[in-house]
């Protein structure tokens, strides 16, 4: 197969670098990953200034593409300039840090699996909870088997899966479950501090910890140990709530509006 | 009605200010807005460097907040900071440029309305068609009605409502259209170029065209003079996918994983 691996923790971050080590054994492996960490840009890309590219050296000797530029360029510029051909699946992360729920907005991670499936080529994210890693090895071997049995069931276009894994050892979790992705958010807050000029200014800051108790939830699964996977959607669109709306008067243009 | 606006486009930008007029005639609107344009910073958030904020005067003499950060951050600024109360809706807008089927990605002005829907407040991303921006009075007049029975009716909670303009005057539109999101790619490349010390460098460019030609799609309802109205869901979740995978073998742990 052709791979394309990519993450938001940069092109050297130990997550990568286990998917690399398994992948490349019988894959063909291509890296393209931003250059420094680029957590929680979303699915930005970069407009206002040039992207740059450089060639960095991987474990193994062989070169990856180090990008000036978010987790989505990178996809964007293998697509569409450095691979020749398209790759069979990418796989983004592993994230140091879980993926879970409204995070999925914030993921630089995420985004770059779900670019990728707007391309239509089959893609999983995934991530490890904690800010220390857990079992990198383990998750990276599951991802390598999970990728498989992806392309080989199949999923339908403009899908991906996001895969979260326990801060554990790979042998002391408990399970897999299919999940739906929580909509709570984590308690957050905006950190106001005084800098010694006396100006204010603000760092954001949230707890970890998952509000969720349901364990169809993803974050409640992962916070009882075990891996959660989410079919993601790219369409976007609420259509159950169309036919109301369509009967709106604002919808039917009436003459207030040109008040 | 208290009314929270933002942008993607900077607190100074045409299109806000049109929404401004309008909405502080005869309500409470405050504007948290970024500093300078933040296109294409999709739902991004900042954590890397600190935040701040300064208050600059808008055209009637009150006081707006400009951020030095995304649009995602103005939203979070505003409800955990700036605000004593959270408002009755937020409208992200007017944008100079249309926000259409996959580009709901990478936009900005709509990652703002999509966060103050995660955050359970009614809201409404707004985007004129082409450069130049057509007809922002016209626009925000349909807006403040729109945004008036969007309370009066509701939406589900975490569904927000994208509206698309053409770049027409208002009494022009042929009428509105209730769409969901194309998922087709506009034609996009990497812009390869050499600096003067010979250096590759790319900029991103792409096709404004849409390719969607059916116009139930917002692109192709806009490019009719229709504007478009898309209810968007802030779950990504792919339930119709979940079942088939919960018979994966991956799904079920087996021995070969220890591989």
């Amino acid at each position: 197969m052709n791979i394309l691996l990519t993450n938001d923790d940069g092109i050297l971050a130990p997550g990568l670098n286990a998917l690399y080590q398994i992948f490349s054994k019988d894959h063909q492996v291509t890296v393209v990953a931003p250059d420094r960490e680029k957590s929680a840009v979303g699915h930005g890309i970069t407009l206002n200034h040039p992207i740059r590219v450089s060639q960095v050296k991987l474990p193994d000797g062989k070169t990856g593409y180090a990008v000036a530029g978010t987790p989505v360029d990178c996809v964007k510029l293998a697509f569409l300039e450095l691979l020749a051909v398209k790759p069979d699946i990418v796989i983004s992360g592993i994230n140091r840090g879980a993926n879970l729920g409204v995070n999925l907005n914030y993921s630089g991670t995420v985004a770059a699996a779900r670019e990728a499936s707007l391309y239509q080529i089959p893609s999983i994210a995934a991530s490890v909870q904690g800010q220390k890693g857990g079992d990198f090895p383990g998750a990276a071997r599951y991802i390598y088997h999970l990728s498989q049995e992806t392309l080989k069931k199949g999923l339908q276009q403009h899908t991906f899966l996001n895969v979260n894994f326990p801060a554990l050892p790979f042998s002391e979790i408990t399970g897999v479950r299919i999940c739906r992705l929580g909509l709570s958010f984590p308690d957050e807050y905006l950190d106001r501090r005084k800098d010694p000029r006396d100006r204010t200014y603000y760092w954001h800051g949230c707890e970890f910890r998952t509000k969720d108790t349901d364990p169809s939830i993803d974050g409640a699964a992962v916070d009882r140990n075990y891996i959660s996977i989410t079919p993601v959607k790219c369409d976007m669109t609420d259509y159950d709530a169309m036919p109301s709306i369509e009967a709106w008067e604002t919808v039917n243009l009436p003459a207030t509006l040109d008040n």
